[in-house]
């Protein structure tokens, strides 16, 4: 099948099953979600077979071992990855919520109601668990769901996705509801992010050239997703233990992440209190620092920061350190550079925390805390389908409520205008 | 000035003014909005003899009368505009607002607090009240705006901006927090779509064409507004006198618009009792009527429906008018054809009428009332910047909340994940 046949055959089974998940029972929903955790465990076997062909292929061409590794599937990880639609299953469901509601002086009854988006489309990169959890939160919020692996995975996304659409539709789910693109010829791809007529909304997860690429070619409206340029800014007015422990955990506990810290900036004030003991902390845990001309004072082993560092999503053991003269610096600085994913300072200062956290524009704005902080689960929702960069629709860690849209239902009894 | 320095520049200069917009005190914005006010009726003789040229021009260009009415300001005209602007201040400002907040299991404080979108270009047709009130709309809601309105209107829209920023700025307001773009070059609009470095959002309000490439081109997310093929539905269980007065007011009152009536359903069932009298009083009112093989056996003046008239937003007196033989057959119409805006039931049926509002994928859906209420100010929102038909982000009436976006305010005393 040539890949323009399979979209549009897709978008409209998905559109036709979209109209039926929109009302169908919270209790099937969840139903479903348990057939599809089941089923995953009682093919577990058939799962790995299949991911064995994508590790083989992956090994073939030379993927690097990280890489591998994410890709791998075994038991424990299916085990974890279905105990993640139980964990959806348990949630509350966002669907019919009535968010407000109104009575108009002409006797127009307003009521503000939760919907689902209709359908969604997820472009992802090689990691399977993926499909998995976006099938599981599309289906929870009562959206039909298309979803664009990589081609590293494509065996293991193809045997996962048909045995969670087998089982939803067992247990009472629509068929279409869940698909899975299995063509890998990529120009899938630039014409799902035309596919208007039957996509409501595209949500791309992965590296920053994916993002690019989605942004800047979809006419499907699109929620942006990850980058983060994230700082730290210990101010002079800090409790320096608490701002090492800090400044450490957001750039060290997890370097791969989006919330992870990529610059540090440090109030010239206190500069010479906390840098030395804080470099030579990060340098021992094998962090590579590059410094503004102040910073370098600081340590020998600090190398000189390009303007490129200051913007740079590092993802890795590195890390840019900036001394500024004040906090109107540092809030210049962060405007100039920042992605808005996460930002933080550290201070006792009540002004500076207040000023700080109303002038910084960003989806998370933290005094005395890790940016790590920024997730799904870490803010209490329970799920995460990914955490947006964007203004529109939804900002920072987005949960079921986020896959949703809204209607006005309006009751009368004959007003005309 | 070309038009890429002229967008750079304008671009720039609003983002700038967007940081500081964003902690402007509600009541420098309120007395920005007075000021505004007062300054377009100090001003409108200015006003009036730039909008002369555009008149001239139009004329000599043949512009079909009326749309140069709609372009036309007068005296009453501009204190109307003025009027709207002293509303705007009346209203309660969106920012700054706790939507919500709670505590973390790990101490951890987390508040969902609504803020501005940040800089938002709006792209528009001829009329220059828009001007004016997306300038005083945005600048309620702390964003900057860049306006782009149609060449026809260029001269009013040049002295209207020019006003509005010296006004907002005398009181108070940042420079660059309302500019227009005044080169009238078609390529400037093409170039707007791509500025993603400055712009946070695109709302383009006009015709169906402009939207179309709006949202073809635009790499700027946007919020689609407007077209709306609205559906009446008079089910068998109708109170037939409710249902002709609101048929009629859906499609007479006001048949430019997007919330106008475009298809009339009607259930095989009453279709005897109710058509014949329906047809006569809409063809008495100058409306044509393209109906289905069994609506012209109810008159002889309907004229055969095309498969193009079902899809047709006609904004005309013409309407399409169809017999179904059940609530399904509507619902089933209705998911084919609909453009989502706005869709009513007339029923005295209690299931039918759930069901409709349950099923009906619409920004609005209507049980017993005329479609023509979606609108800003009759939901009672006391503004509007337009009517969204996507579900991303904002759907139906947009008012002040609609062009907010949100961050989490998080307060911690030094978690660490």
């Amino acid at each position: 099948m040539d890949y323009i046949t399979e979209l549009t055959e897709k978008g409209g089974k998905a559109k036709l099953a979209a109209r039926k998940l929109a009302t169908l029972s919270t209790a099937v929903k969840n139903q479903a979600l348990l057939a599809m955790a089941a089923a995953l465990a009682d093919n577990q076997a058939v799962i790995i077979a299949a991911n064995a062909k994508d590790i083989a292929q992956a090994r073939e061409n030379g993927m690097a071992k990280p890489l591998v590794d994410r890709l791998m599937l075994d038991e424990t990880r299916i085990k974890a990855i279905a105990d993640g639609l139980r964990q959806i299953a348990a949630l509350p469901d966002p669907v019919g919520e009535s968010i407000s509601g109104w009575l108009r002086p002409n006797g127009l009854k307003v009521t503000k109601m939760r919907v689902p988006l209709g359908v969604i489309g997820i472009i992802y990169e090689a990691r399977p668990n993926v499909t998995v959890d976006a099938a599981g939160l599309c289906l929870k919020a009562g959206n039909a769901v298309i979803l664009r692996g990589g081609s590293e995975a494509i065996h293991s996304n193809t045997a996962i996705a048909s045995i969670l659409a087998n089982a939803a539709q067992a247990a009472g789910v629509p068929a279409g509801a869940i698909q899975l693109i299995e063509t890998t010829d990529r120009l899938a791809v630039t014409a799902m992010l035309k596919l208007n007529q039957y996509l409501d909304v595209i949500i791309p997860r992965g590296g920053a050239g994916l993002i690019k690429t989605v942004v800047e070619n979809s006419t499907v409206p699109v929620i942006e997703t990850g980058t983060g340029v994230c700082h730290t800014f210990v101010d002079a007015a800090a409790d320096l233990t608490m701002a090492q422990d800090i400044a450490f955990n957001a750039k060290v506990s997890r370097p791969g992440v989006c919330n992870a810290m990529e610059t540090l900036l440090v109030h010239e004030k206190i500069a010479p209190q906390f840098l030395p003991a804080m470099l030579e902390r990060y340098i021992q845990a094998g962090v590579e620092i590059r410094g503004c001309t102040q910073t370098m004072t600081y340590h020998t082993a600090v190398k000189p920061a390009t303007e490129a560092d200051w913007a740079a999503e590092f993802l890795d053991l590195i890390l840019a350190v900036r001394v500024v003269g004040s906090l109107d610096m540092a809030l210049d600085h962060i405007a100039a550079y920042s992605t808005r994913h996460s930002e933080a300072i550290v201070t006792c200062d009540y002004d500076n925390a207040n000023r700080f956290q109303q002038e910084v524009d960003a989806a998370a704005v933290y005094v005395n805390a890790s940016t790590r902080f920024t997730d799904g689960f870490e803010f209490g929702f329970g799920a995460e389908i990914g955490i947006s960069t964007q203004k529109l629709h939804a900002r920072g860690p987005m949960g079921l409520p986020e896959l949703t849209s809204i209607k006005y239902i309006v009751n009368g009894n004959g007003q005309i205008r």
